[in-house]
């Protein structure tokens, strides 16, 4: 099947395999954006003339149709497609033939596939600001069912002072809130429209690209066209900003595989949330809390994938970005993975009071006792250092 | 000399030495926002009636001595006091006795470092802010000093489509106004107070914590004493904010290594912004834009050391943190460095129209004679399909 | 369906979809190593006594049922079913019964996994080593071909003295014999068989270690049975291998990516080799090179994501490992990938003598001058100095 | 003061001081390897008749000099020296006139870098090597110490079955053997000579290659003189070995900042060995710890740095190498001193018999009852059924 730049002759087959790569794989995931943004191009063209009522509306009818065929699992993209974009274009060409080869006048597959890119990432942050309240919710009920219980705060790994254990839980609300900073600032980057801008050099088709960002509901035209094909910063934005969610799971997954291990016992998970060993018949396993840590590498490591992908490259488009796709999907994706499942594991943590107190041993009670001192006029670095050679000995056995 | 927390005995000088690290160097940077952020606390001592007004001005007076004597580069850090904290707890002890001890009363070394490392950050960020919009001036009058200048664009690293050179520079200031969307965002994560949070678990004094966060200019204060102690975050956004600066500048420096190329000539630059070689003197190399690119790798592993360091550590502090503050200086430093040098550099480049118009081949405007074509009703994939099976052939050898 | 693992109650369906992920997408890479890895661990049993000849030759018929079935593409692995041991294990069991639930007697999926990775890891690395010699000879004919020729030497991005093309080729040759180095290294950690380490504590059935790690080709067996959960180690070595000879073929691909621009010309490419673009008729694109490009970063992201996950994880099995497959065979592939297409593409690199000449300016002869002058017995950095502000000014326009 | 390169005029000040950066510091590190490759290449010169055998001596007299007034601390670089090559050259002219600048003659600055860096890299190495083995040492005499105690072994951060703390510990052994795999692989790939390449064009005086690479102590001549400037890839595997064991080091630092914790007490440190805090005097931290598993991030991130600065760069020097030379410098050291305090750390671990015992809980033995149901014929997963639903329900509260 050709593509949409071929003439004659074909790529060598082990070219075409290494450049088509995953993306018709990959683009499954591009392709309603993409339906949405050549909507919002076939009502730009028919307002500068290029369409009429009539070519517009069958091209329109055209994409819903692909739409429906897509949710209903009944569109593919093959191999020698290559991408989204070919089998759209080559699905309007079969059903309304030259028609369909105009839908592409006055635009390149570079705004295209940013416009589809932005709309993908704009959809999903949304839906990762959404989550994030969701899980903080959790929170705030779980900090309700632990009012009044204390647990010993740690620092260096070591018990140190009393901690009550509703703090310890809106800490992790509270980091939700710095997240969702990111999550906003990561949309406000993807939220100009680069559709229009062509190849980077403009259209020769008069476009009015308010009309087409508008239909979009982007926020603003991204006026500069070589700079829509910067590519990798909103990327890059949006990527960060999972990372960071991801990092708040991760720490609060990491104090609950510490705080569910035996030794511990501050909380425990009924056991429709764990798993068992194929081999050790005793093992109850909180495999969540350890995927929801390893993605918050995976998710990191994504960031990371961007981040140098888009490093150091010239002006211009460059098909290197066609590699951004997938890492940018799957940071998104696996985040909004782990905040769902947190959400619901969070909801069914149960904290044991009773293990708590037994932590609660003397000597994380000594701070408190240098403050007496202080109370007394005592200077707290002579309290300090008479409690801690005095009294607090016996606890450092 | 003693460690604020030591009593009898030492610790092994292997341990000593390790734990301590470039400790004493880096605090050098530290230590300023750590006597406005000690001031802050004398204040709220003050407020609280730990301390009468001639103990706070007293200890406020040896603050401002300790700053003087900073600024006359006449104050360090010894390896044995290990921190810029101890150094200045030390030196008021000095010179005030039993009075000097009573500084550090309702606060840990923890909330005193997060502070002073967020004063740090808001500063550098707001110099970074400053920074970015010298450059994109510098930038704006290159643009102007090109108006009317067409060069090739280039897509694939091969020409494409005539590119205005005003568009191709301001699209490097569009980038910039993302990044500081981005430095915004980072701003705002890093205005919260985490003073009065004492070592995570809060202060056995009554503080007045608002007191605090106004006196040394912070939006607000964060309440969760907790989550003061979940350090990275806001050093990590800081970091991908100079980050994504960097980025750009690196991109920048990308194009201008490309078109001062002698097979290029695009633009050139003054002698006095460009180094030879200590065994060809041919040469004339442009140091400035490959330091540039380069830093824009170093910038991101420096962000990239702050994400892994804080990924996967449980709450409270751990002292794995105190590793976060050399990579977040460097990443802040090295990145306004980057932004000044290429400042600079940008005022003095000289575009030649000459060698661009010279780039400027026939074949790039094929893409206009398909609009034409276009224009004349055919539709485009016939027109793009007619016209680079005939006409283009001759460009393609 | 049941999981090894499981008693009655099922798992939450959240909890059961984000612990799965995408194991049993990527489990099918493994399924064939965990094949070969069963049959060793049933000849072991046999040896141990606890199957007999005739149960023996039915599990062992059962595993090649298994794989015949898997080379037609006629196996799968359910959602349900979670990875490709419990799907071979239900197979079997369903096919022969009780026997069938014998098989994972003495073993855990522990180093039941560890060892289909390691013999995952040493074939595709086996494979690597025989592309990068195949790429080596590509070079070495290109090299022959460009007997002769001369072109500008860089550095700074700026023409510098004469290179000879060949040794510009050869200098590629060189790289990938240090990366065979470092793939041979890799191979000697994944060459110790952790088989019959069980879940990381030894196995409570007396297995001969030896026999199995023979019949699967590994050099040594892995005594350490805790050691042989100590994962990521060796796949990070192995990712690191991959991450190194993705950087040498970026390196070239970087080189060729600029002597294909019309600037310089000093390779070409046949039109099988080239893309083309869906809106601009005139361009010949290198595409393969940007891809190779790009994907010496995403090799170095899944590098990245191994050495992340595996960080700052206690000693045993944690879940985290699971998700290290992904990025390990990602890593893998990818590179043999873009060793495949590059030996295809160098093979077909058209050099052109006439434009490397062209570019070969008088400037560049300059050192050589100085060392005429060296000759006459004048100071090196003396002769330097005279050339360089004497004739070479002519240069610098 | 002027560079190797400077006639007349200067750089720009904001371009000097960024272009030179921290070289004038970093350089103190390769000013030792210099001189050795420095007195290597004069011995050349002579053999070559360069320079006689009293203007050899002269100069190998002089170098001599450095060296001791640097062992001494009275040996610095200026600014304005910019490095340590310039330096050595100003001190040499300084003193013997015209003659020091012959020392020049036939090489550049990238071939003595390059020399410099591979020297110090396989000092750092090799001292990587010998204190492996010290530490591999450290921990067998451990192993002696803890003969017949057993601890739980944990699987997905909770008891699996019981562990013998021999073998624990002498996992640890086991992977600072692979890690040696890799600091060899690496030595191999930093022992080939690039002295003589001068520039990456090779040099215009005919040295004896051989001569100074026997002299300096490398297995061989790195015989591609442009592939001397294909820089970073001996880096980065000297990097990525280091990462390794920086690695193996955090994974013990882990597993022993959870076992020293009260709710363990497998192991504890004596009190020279730990640290105290500021504001609580219960505190006993074991802060080595924590800084050898932050140190495991640090050094990943710079070895990161090596791989993002180098990767993406067209064949010839590329100033951008300039900073790799910190990265390298830093992950070598950090990881000697992290190897070394675990050494002292590690020699000094007080088990607990007591403690691992109480922890011994009596499910941790149900997989050994398995296996005795399926020595009485049972198959394994019947018997792992059924003690799993039976017995072990009591230990699962």
């Amino acid at each position: 099947m050709k593509k949409l730049w071929q003439t004659n002759g074909g790529l060598h087959p082990t070219v075409e395999k290494y450049t088509v790569g995953r993306d018709y794989i990959v683009d499954m995931h591009i392709l309603p954006y993409d339906l949405q943004g050549t909507a919002a191009h076939v009502k730009c063209l028919k307002a500068a003339g290029v369409l009429d009522e009539k070519e517009s509306q069958a091209l329109l009818g055209g994409l819903e149709e692909i739409s429906r065929l897509h949710k209903a699992g009944e569109f593919s993209i093959s191999v020698e497609e290559e991408d989204c974009h070919t089998a759209i274009e080559n699905y309007l060409t079969g059903k309304l033939g030259d028609l369909g080869k105009k839908v592409h006048t006055g635009r390149s597959r570079n705004d295209q596939v940013a416009t589809a890119v932005r709309l993908l990432t704009k959809d999903r942050l949304a839906k990762a600001g959404t989550a994030v309240k969701v899980l903080q919710e959790a929170l705030e009920s779980l900090a309700k069912k632990a009012d009044g219980m204390i647990m010993p705060g740690y620092t260096h790994a070591q018990r140190a002072m009393p901690l009550s254990v509703p703090v310890w839980v809106r800490a992790h609300v509270a980091s939700l809130r710095d997240d969702l900073t990111l999550v906003e600032a990561a949309m406000s980057l993807s939220d100009h429209c680069p559709l229009g801008s062509a190849a980077g050099f403009g259209s020769p088709v008069a476009l009015d690209r308010e009309l087409s960002a508008g239909e979009l509901g982007f926020a603003m035209v991204e006026e500069n066209t070589l700079y829509c094909q910067h590519r990798g910063k909103a990327e890059a934005a949006a990527a960060f900003a999972m990372s960071t969610v991801s990092a708040t799971l991760g720490k609060l997954a990491t104090d609950l595989l510490l705080f569910t291990m035996r030794e511990f016992g501050f909380f425990s998970l009924p056991s429709e949330f764990t798993t068992g060993s194929s081999m050790m018949p005793n093992k109850k396993n909180c495999d969540v809390f350890e995927l929801v840590r390893g993605n918050s590498a995976v998710v990191l490591s994504r960031q990371q994938a961007i981040q140098e992908l888009s490093r150091n490259l010239m002006s211009g488009y460059n098909r290197d970005y066609q590699l951004l796709k997938e890492p940018l999907i799957e940071a998104l994706d696996t985040t909004l993975g782990s905040l769902e499942v947190m959400a619901v594991v969070v909801e069914n943590l149960v904290p044991s009071e009773q293990k708590m107190k037994e932590a609660c041993s003397e000597d994380i009670y000594l701070t408190e006792e240098c403050y007496k001192a202080v109370a007394r006029g005592v200077p707290f670095r002579e309290a300090y250092m008479m409690i801690k050679s005095g009294r607090s000995r016996k606890f450092w056995r």
